[in-house]
């Protein structure tokens, strides 16, 4: 699960400064899959859709089996800019389409970066070449830095293992700096697999597996308009798409890389220095455990007693409480690591609380707090809410 | 609607130190209504409800139109504290009830402090004769002071007109200091009035009224256990009930007490340097633009952007657009005071940015999002998100 240099066959990549970045970092990445690769996307659910992820996924609708290539800029996310923003996106697709010769529904293209600039698309069109140019298969770095924005490090987890006889390999990045930086559009991830994937089960898994860790990330609630997570499958394992058993080990070999570049976003949140797992039992049903476990993560006072250590269970108390879901008032119970904090409705006294605070002095660290009404559970991932937050998201854009 | 010696006729208030705060200050409030009020009641929809909260809206079903007294505790807000909690508080009702030789449904009780800790019945016990010897008709400063827990300062409004020929006062008085306090169970609103109003007629009327002020106001979204507010009306006036246009005219002489009251909570919020109107136009519906505006009120990246003076329209936009809410991405307008900064999707530069930045420098301002999708609109009232809120929250309870 750590990066290995070995990319998934069937794939090159390339990661560049094309000129968007005025310090003169990476700002252009491309994936290129020469023989086509099988792509599923989970796009942003905000109702204001940055141009990209609007055209995207209507490529996608259309053609889920012969993805060609990703193009991807950084330092811009071609955000609340109106019908330019729309040709802009468009003319990167098509540079890129015209290029390899296929069809610009075989293209995807993501940004990230500020809202509200149109995007500086002579430099783009000169990077492109160059991108298309420099594109090899153990890129993956190159291509990991030139999607960065207010990261403080690239992001990058490998997987491989032999399913169904075939060697497979996996690999993904992620930019995203968890708290989410002024006027920034954030989350971007995209993963790599020569497993062979039918578009269909591609498409379960990856919605499956998203919902379980780029989904299940809780920074400031704040959603961006350019959200994207695409997986692309070339099939260069070989053999038929799998199915029954292969199918289900692929997915539990994609999980933990997918978990853990989430969890790589909340460990390079601005301004977050804990990250927490917060599983909610007991619920009714699976979403009011998860509605449960987001009210809970993202409450200010959690957040900033996660903060300073405190193991101050009335305010996860009082923040089920209002969650809007069935609970059991009298039988609650918060557990931290492996303290059991408040059990069935009632304190554990001091001494809880001391170990309860040691638990939360480490850098990563569970809670799970029981709703006492019903079976049902949740994850989600968190972080703290510092001072560094404030600082980093008060300062004035220029 | 400034503070006024008169307290309206019906009343005596008591506020005194009992003994539950260390520091010597008032902790114990007592309203008397001799010869019995109409009350109302609007209480915490947290599932997590306080003991006192518990028997004061049992009281409050079973006996509406002869409430006799209100006893408030502050420093210990008597929550999650099991059958003991319960006990106690029925202790505090029984021991007013038998001294003014009612029934105890009769009394409504209220807490207000630290959660998870018994309440300290004994020198609770020993206050509550005293309150009731000092209680006088205008005593309303001491029982201002006495329900005060992380307040810098007490709070009281009040009102007065002449309605239907007789003389109609309002008084009233909250406590909560926006910004919730570590462990602390915070908001409390007192009103009384010597106006004649039928039961149903109050309760109708209280509630529209605190939708538009206490429950108006958004500082985390984090709502309490003990959050309380009462209106008394001790019909002291004279005549019967008001009906009709009277009934009317009261609720107008009323609204804006509650409301100021409510803005001196945000006013008054730890942390908070910023009293921000927002207003939601354009709404399909008054639940949609509700739901928008606390959406947007309670966006970490917004209110971080009120505190750092930024008119950053792509936060309150992306925010927007995650509300859930029926929108018009491409001719959503925003207003900051009279300055238009966003106009139907398009941002109007940087001229109308400095200027909208102007408004944000002061201290109190409104903001106007239209989300061109309807016609219907709502208000909340919202402070921003500092440092000095970190600070408070995120430091050791003890």
């Amino acid at each position: 699960m750590t990066p290995t240099p070995n990319t998934p066959r069937g794939f090159r990549l390339a990661g560049l400064h094309c000129g968007i970045k005025k310090n003169g970092k990476p700002d252009l990445g491309l994936i290129l899959c020469d023989a086509g690769a099988t792509c599923a996307g989970v796009y942003t659910t905000n109702k204001v859709v940055a141009a990209p992820v609007v055209l995207s996924r209507g490529h996608l609708e259309a053609r889920r089996g012969d993805t060609r290539a990703v193009i991807v800029n950084s330092g811009n996310a071609n955000a609340c800019t109106g019908d330019q923003g729309m040709a802009d996106a468009q003319q990167m697709v098509a540079d890129v389409a015209s290029a390899l010769g296929v069809s610009p529904e075989a293209i995807q293209v993501c940004s990230t970066g500020v809202i509200g600039a149109p995007l500086p698309m002579p430099v783009i069109r000169e990077g492109i070449p160059k991108a298309l140019a420099a594109a090899a298969p153990h890129q993956g770095a190159a291509f990991a830095e030139a999607i960065m924005t207010t990261d403080t490090r690239p992001k990058a987890r490998a997987a491989a293992r032999e399913i169904g006889g075939r060697p497979v390999q996996i690999w993904g990045t992620c930019k995203g700096a968890g708290m989410i930086h002024p006027n920034m559009a954030t989350m971007l991830g995209f993963v790599i697999t020569d497993a062979p994937i039918a578009p269909d089960d591609l498409q379960a898994i990856w919605a499956r597996v998203c919902d379980r860790s780029f989904n299940a990330i809780t920074v400031d609630g704040d959603t961006s308009t350019n959200d994207t997570a695409l997986i692309l499958a070339s099939g260069a394992a070989g053999g038929e798409p799998f199915t029954g058993a292969d199918l289900a080990a692929f997915e539990d070999l994609l999980l933990p890389v997918a978990r853990e570049l989430a969890l790589d976003i909340i460990r390079d949140a601005e301004g977050g220095s804990k990250t927490v797992t917060l599983t909610v039992t007991g619920a009714l049903t699976s979403a009011e455990a998860l509605q449960a476990a987001q009210t809970v993560a993202l409450s200010p006072l959690v957040k900033t007693a996660i903060h300073g250590e405190d193991p101050n269970w009335g305010r996860i108390v009082a923040a089920a409480g209002r969650a809007d879901v069935e609970i059991n008032p009298n039988a609650l119970s918060i557990t931290m690591g492996d303290v059991a904090l408040y059990d069935r409705g009632r304190w554990r006294g001091p001494e809880a609380e001391a170990r309860a605070r040691a638990v939360m002095q480490t850098a990563e660290y569970t809670i799970t707090l029981d709703l006492a009404a019903g079976e049902a559970h949740a994850t989600v991932y968190t972080c703290d809410l510092s001072k560094d937050y404030i600082d980093i998201n008060a300062s004035y854009r220029s």
